[in-house]
């Protein structure tokens, strides 16, 4: 069985953690701020004092952290990832980063003699925890094969997406749409408020179409409920949605309306809570009209 | 039984006539251009020659126009359907329009002793067909309770919106709703395709996590098909969006994302074929990049 | 001489009344509000009771108004100018409105044997008062040279747009790149502050450059004076950018910047202070940012 | 008199050098292409084999180079100019990059002893050949004093801008506006062109206002006749735009507008020449509207 290192344990990396800890993988957790670790010692595993010391001697190397430029420390940097990375490991990046991030880490991995796998997720908190996230992944099929039981553990789903980046590509596509259904629901919540409907009729009408999904429910109820838990924040999904932006520069890819989105969250990082629940980007909107959308 | 007379035989109109010529209802129906008519003599339905005509004497009259200044000229205009309408009757615009629209309707239906409901729907030109449409309406319960049987030969679900013109204000939500799931969908699968995934991946990731939708598994389907069979067209998308636009200039309701998304439908219309479905609107970000999203 | 009516008092109306006034006109005034009418029947003007009254018998009527649905009131309603208008006189409408509303007015004119231009105005209070207005005049030649002396009073330069309805479009191009510029002017600002730029520095870049503009030196220096003091609202502007973009609709031409610059005003008008002079559009930006730009 | 080292030869950068060439600065030039060194060459200018050689030895080193990747290149690289930056030398970046590669430069100049300006430019080709640039500098007041006379060379105004990198700051805000300015033109134009305006009145409505400006005066006249020969190019213009909003996010300022404003630029960079002059960005709206904005 794989022995694996795991850097990151904020909201999704913790619960990814866990549920590899729990499936009996000899496991080696780092994390910025040790705290966050202090419950995986308790449970008897390995707190590595650095990157590098979390990457030593594993087979398989997972990092979910923050942004582009943490995962840049965490690797590249002092007693860095990749300065314990072994010979033959494999290192996964489950981090939302941008493509060439994820390009320069395969390359580094393999002047170490290791392998890469870019590996965004999608899924919740609770998903993470209960090892039902989607991962999007980057990389030859070879090296997905050989940890393909590792991914299982924290996935209901895997899906291929091609070469290295593919996996960040996807995922900025991804969230470039869950971007935009948010702000339709914000736009189109604050607006029918104002206009004297009940919110909750329009998730009615949502929810008996074609256009009934899941996410709808969840988070139109949450906004009705004025429960902004945070999943994932709106200052991650702006971070998000900036890579998305920044990647289609490069590809040469007008975005008009994704710029759009990004800017109304950009607008709801700046005048509400950055760390709140993304969908709380309905608060842009409230904050600028005194229009507050909530169960009648 | 009541007698209904049915005005406007587009896409939609049709098959909702059909729907109800087929459930029995004696019917009379008018179309501007009376080719449309034809079939429904065909079947011995009786074919009005005026507005007016198609109002007079029936219990329940129905409208479903393109756009207000349709349902304006059809309503009021010399032999139109107020001139018809009979004392008691219902009138029910199921077109999409704006608010004041249908508050002028309700004014008017009243003066001559008619009652009225703004009704527009939601679904495609099969659920017109089969009966199955998601009505959303405005006015007031008694009337509503009056024609429910008709209304439900019509649809899967009535979803009571409130007062006069709710019924409009939440069908403009809905598509404002549409407007931006579909600008989504374009953005993601253009700048995907152009980075190098294969577009299917793209909905497949979608559609195994919490966004999943049907109309996303449809309409991504007739993308990557290249199948722009006309359900709705982008024109009309693009109309409806403006009238969301128009109708949040009167709440004093700034939507800084429906906007570029109306815009966006505004370069499809302009740029492509206005009368193809409205998830053409992908054409629009096609014809600016050079990229074509389709099937691998 | 020609005598004059004329309709509606506002900051502009005001200035351009006066102007006629004191040039030796004989003229009759009216406003909705008789309070604003005072200071000149103090002066010898006569004050009419309505619309109707200000017109009647007068060679030149001239309106000022706020938006086309005051027009429309004021020129079609109970007591309205067309009920007053004498044939062979002139009907200027000076608001800027939406072309149709300037169309529908040169008929309804041209039924009563009177003749009509549309001739919307740019310019500050001052100017107005001044008679330094610069006028943007729709409609046929002839009738401009019959009140050309009339026009010469009230500006320093007079544009012929074109036919009927065409000053109206030029005012609604010219009022799209005033907003552009102002939404310029706000998002460089702010995000300068922000970075620690003195704001008074971008002016004199601005200043310095091919790009230097009576516009910019003025409202950029209210703008660090905190000086928002009216000449024309923030509400006005939304109003006339709302115009400008349902006129493309009309034409079927996309305007995806001047989209996001409405909305913006959207925003100003929702957060902050709608009667405000439109250069507070920076507040929008600030409100939501928190940051303040001033002078170092 | 200082000896000067001076790198990229592009539109700008040629007219620049050979200002100082014809000043009499003893001179060294480099170009990533040689050719564009030939003309110097022949004059009697030294051209260096490498950005190394260019610095050597000189008193001042100036970087105008076309994006942050290129400057990163040319500095970091091997053979690049931190290896020939002399003790006690200044190095001025004249690119347009993003403060943090600013930031950088400095630091990296500090560490051999030199001192470091970023100092963005603003004017035409014709202003670079005429020396009549406008500077806006970052850096602290003794490096300015030290180098104003050359500085001084090259153009008619020096703003100074603050510490280190606010050269940089104070130039995306100064290019946000001038996008602004001509995403605002190009609109004004299409529309206004379509609803049947000769686009020289629009233009002569500006530029009777306090609107009027060099820039509208000549860029207008450029669009209507056709002529866009680059002075800065589409490309340039939205990498520029693409900086501004990098830093916006960095600074945590929403920018609703600009980022509207940088979507045009990019769809007139995909769907038409990236290497035509900034004002071709009408052609964008041109190509998707079908209308051509030209004299009358």
């Amino acid at each position: 069985v794989e022995k694996i290192g795991f850097l990151g344990l904020g909201i999704m990396g913790r619960g990814m953690a866990m549920t590899l800890a729990k499936a009996g993988y000899p496991l080696t957790v780092w994390n910025r701020t040790p705290e966050k670790a202090k419950e995986f010692a308790a449970l008897g595993v390995e707190v590595a004092d650095s990157p590098e010391q979390a990457a030593e001697g594993n087979d398989v190397v997972i990092m979910m952290l923050a942004d582009p430029t943490a995962v840049r420390e965490v690797a590249y940097g002092p007693n860095g990832v990749l300065e314990g990375l072994r010979d033959g490991a494999v290192l996964i990046d489950c981090s939302t980063v941008d493509p060439a991030t994820s390009q320069n880490l395969a390359s580094a991995a393999g002047q170490k003699g290791a392998r890469f796998l870019d590996s965004p997720v999608a899924g919740s908190r609770k998903a993470a925890e209960d090892g039902q996230l989607i991962l999007m992944v980057g990389g030859d099929e070879n090296t997905l094969g050989k940890v393909r039981a590792v991914l299982e553990t924290l996935s209901k789903t895997i899906i291929h997406a091609g070469g290295t980046g593919m996996g960040t590509y996807l995922k900025l596509c991804f969230n470039l749409i869950v971007g935009h259904m948010s702000a339709a629901l914000a736009e189109a919540l604050v607006a029918g408020a104002k206009a004297g409907l009940d919110p909750a009729v329009i998730l009615e009408a949502v929810n008996s179409s074609v256009l009934a999904n899941k996410f709808y429910e969840w988070k139109g109820n949450c906004i009705l409920d004025r429960d902004f838990t945070t999943n994932f924040s709106v200052r991650l999904m702006h971070k998000d949605l900036n890579l998305m932006m920044s990647a289609a520069y490069g590809l040469n890819i007008p975005l008009p309306v994704t710029a759009s989105v990004k800017e109304l969250f950009g607008i709801a990082k700046s005048c509400c809570d950055p760390e709140a629940d993304f969908c709380s980007v309905v608060r842009a909107l409230e904050t600028v009209t005194g229009v507050e959308v909530k169960r009648v």
